[in-house]
């Protein structure tokens, strides 16, 4: 058994990791680290976690094999400056801190895709998990990186309230997002730099990724439709992503059209791609709080310490 | 008083124009005609309308002067030829028979956008009402349209259940739908092509639509967002909106970000445009029902009669 | 035509009466009163009054014929302490002050049920219009007050999230109460009072009311059911019903099940009554912001300036 | 490993059995019968369960050790009259056809409440699995009918879409549920008489159940709100419910208030008490179709089969 410590567990991204550790056979939860709430219990806070975990929110950080960081973005590196963390820990941080730059102090940030950096993060210590819309483009796009194929991307993605965090904002006020759709970040949204290092390193050429983000009226979920020009045939195409992903855990290449709710509660991305004349488009779906963030650090936890990928991530789906 | 009657009232669109026609101060409703459902009130079918509208739906026609037509797509020329009507009644179509091609019989169905199509219609006797998806689309573009600086476009919509009308579907499974997202015809939904009909009379060049159309959770409301290639500044580009629309009744370009529920239960358009380097992103959004359907046909009913052109349509919004 | 000024404009009943004004054809929106939000735009806080009401709140006041107060509870009174009103002005409260206690300077409040209060509200400059689950309860249970057959009852309500305002809180957060239901204020709610003290009136004994309020996952809307016991043939309930309503312009007995959308964005009420063995149910359904609350406000309005009761509020209802 | 068959996988419970089932660390599923679906791989109905479980349904059973039947209510009857299951077999109905009627064939069907009767299951070869509704009833008032307190109770139940099953009704369409709210069976729900033989058993007088249960806008969950007289006090009351309960594997008495989603994909019921003078309040909340029907079927098989009671019921909630 390693122990785990979780930094930021009162957040949504903190609490999803411990609804997935608190069943994860490996690993024993050391300690749930929260400035603001210590001294709770994490139940109190999220009710669903009665008898599931019924640990204290404490602000003293203790020794751990396994440390995740589920800070605000941004503040991962203060946290280390101010808390020195052992060499041999294993870090991984679910901010935005080291997914563009990844030395800080002695340590080398492995850019927690597991579709393409898995033997990467074999070894790694460091580990910088994706955005939760940067996974879901990047998984939709990469076997087309990969051949080469990329280069104006027009892609449209929503996502649900989860992805803006527990703070009470306007835009989460229910009365005001029921039924409701709108977009933000028009163009300009903090993943598409995340997207564009990727795919370039994979692609050679330079790829242009014109994004359009959506607040949609659902809690959990994340769908995007990317528009692109490609010559190959719509057989060929499934083909690749299906060698792509041949070895992915939680990658499926879909022959039917997808919907969103078919991964919500997984760890899953589900991919449809379509073609009408010179033109492919390519649908993902994740849930944006566990492919697209906790589920994806249990997964890139897995790969780093040499267990079983999928271990503790065999989710119930809740399907509707 | 003009009298009117509505072929397949017992629809969504159908009833919808009850709804609205029940108050208009200019006309009386004078039979609401279903072959499936006739000697039911229509308030049995749709409680809301009890007290608002308490007629019964009939299998026979009568003389009326105006002439809603609500029924699938394709079935309006049927309808038109075994139920033959007098020339100097206004007939307003709803499906798509007559939007592409617009002579039938000896009528000339005009296209009833009426941000372009205004004066056209006011002698007008045939009137084709535009698809829901188009309406929000060639709102968005018109002006670009208009100036020539269109090329290749690439729009998401994400549109409400009632756009699948009242038939039960999978896709309208509550227990599907609800907290889902999925795309459908993608490049291929139909509205495309009364899209382009538009947007190449007025731009002159060819113009390529790549329009992905997704299913949304939601029951009202169509939200889109078109990316385009555009040098102008974009304090031009919205002049040139400002402009394009000073006199239409029932569109608002917006300076802030828009949100689909702002205009749901009304009949109006709202409009944003954002702007990043060279690419510039329009987003509209509308009711699928009203300015998408039923209130764009009284709207044009309003204009071919040469009446205020919002009369019956001052519609309080839900706003919630 | 009589100008009309509103006190606390900004909120959702005070918002709500915009929607309703702007078009009220017998009144003039004078000034939109707001402490904390003047000097901006009522369309830039609710973009869907973009183009229907245009005006800029602000902290001024002026001379009306009508005055609306849309003030957090309690405090009603002191802003009318503040801010002596002329006797002749008809104030219509929409928060709790005078509900229990109808005197207040030389004012006294007559309770804006309209169902049996309509003939003292005829001449009436001061009326204390009744709360949402109030008026959604008493409308379900006068006709048996009035037959004096009430005594036990038990209710269970369920409530919009526009029920608890504007602000920001953990119950109105998107991720939290989108597909949840939760009690409140359980046999505690401060409606039961109001309830109460009309029901006492008519049905002379001595009424117990067991009221369990519920928080809905929808934005608009109330619908409650009261198990009461009662010797009476459900035919003969229903025709006391019917009876005592049939001069309401506003509540619907209806022979078949009611559901609550077939009154959102209406400002009717619609009853449902079923009966097994000795025991009755009747279900209620209203639109929290109008019968419940704005559209009240103005029918009570009309009744006072002895207008039409239902102008203004001929509304389109949402229906889906 | 034993074997495992479902007989009307296909449905909604049935499916829900298959994504349990798929990660249950002692058995193996050996078949999925469908009558109508046969031949169909389960994951093209469900897409949720690619990779989960790749099975296709069949019409020919084999012989297993455990057989659930997921069948329409009085089809269970039938079923095992035309096809005879060996004795020592454990058949768990999911149906209504054995929770009353405990005597069929040659087997003595139990009622599967392990609240109640854990020690009776534990030989058992034939179990009736309680209604969705009925569980969540029966579990907030047992400990009051273990006290003999219970006469006359009040309960509204509020249940999620799925408990309407996977047909295509008017109920179920998104565009009429969605928002929604009613009544239905009021009074004459058939778990009324479920829950009543159960509550008779242990109070020894008579039971009166008032229920009214209502359709809410929600895909899974079930929240019920009891009233009751009591005399006890509060703190009396809840130790005599954590007294009951303090060997119960999945149910939480929680001194805060509950909320509906706090069990949603979880196995758990959730209870909390209030009381206002002489009246308590019990609500309560489960997942319809967990602990409402698949999850405790589950259960039972673990406890019948003599395995960790919580053996794959270990869920990750969905939370938000």
């Amino acid at each position: 058994m390693k122990s785990v410590g979780i930094i930021g567990a009162n957040g949504y991204t903190g609490s999803e990791l411990v609804r997935l550790l608190a069943f994860h056979p490996k690993i024993e939860l050391q300690f749930l680290y929260s400035r603001s709430n210590s001294d709770t219990r994490i139940s109190e806070i999220y009710p669903d976690l009665i008898s599931v975990c019924e640990m204290t929110l404490t602000n003293q950080t203790e020794e751990v094999d396994i440390l995740f960081l589920c800070l605000p973005h941004q503040e991962s590196k203060n946290w280390l400056t101010e808390n020195p963390v052992k060499e041999n820990v294993l870090v991984i941080d679910l901010g935005n801190d080291f997914r563009l730059e990844s030395n800080f102090q002695d340590r080398n940030f492995i850019y927690g895709l597991p579709e393409i950096f898995k033997s990467e993060m074999k070894s790694a210590k460091s580990i910088a998990n994706p955005g939760c819309f940067a996974t879901a483009i990047q998984l939709a796009l990469l076997p087309l990186a990969k051949e080469k194929l990329l280069a104006a991307i027009y892609t449209t993605g929503i996502t649900g309230s989860t992805g803006a965090g527990q703070s009470l904002q306007s835009t989460t006020h229910f009365s005001w997002r029921n039924d409701n759709v709108s977009a933000y970040k028009t163009l300009t949204h903090q993943h598409v730099d995340e997207v564009l290092l990727t795919l370039n390193q994979a692609n050679e050429n330079e790829v242009q990724l014109h994004f359009v983000p959506w607040r949609g009226d659902f809690v959990r979920g994340i769908f995007t439709s990317s528009i692109i020009k490609c010559d190959l045939e719509l057989n060929e195409i499934q083909e690749r992503y299906c060698d792509f992903y041949k070895d992915a855990a939680f990658v499926t290449i879909s022959e039917k059209p997808i919907d969103m709710k078919q991964v919500v509660n997984t760890n899953r991305c589900a991919i449809h791609i379509e073609k009408n004349k010179e033109t492919i488009v390519v649908h993902s779906a994740i849930d944006n709080l566990l492919k697209g963030a906790s589920g994806q650090a249990v997964q890139n936890m897995n790969i780093a310490m040499d267990w079983e990928e999928n271990t503790g991530l065999q989710l119930k789906p809740t399907a509707f």
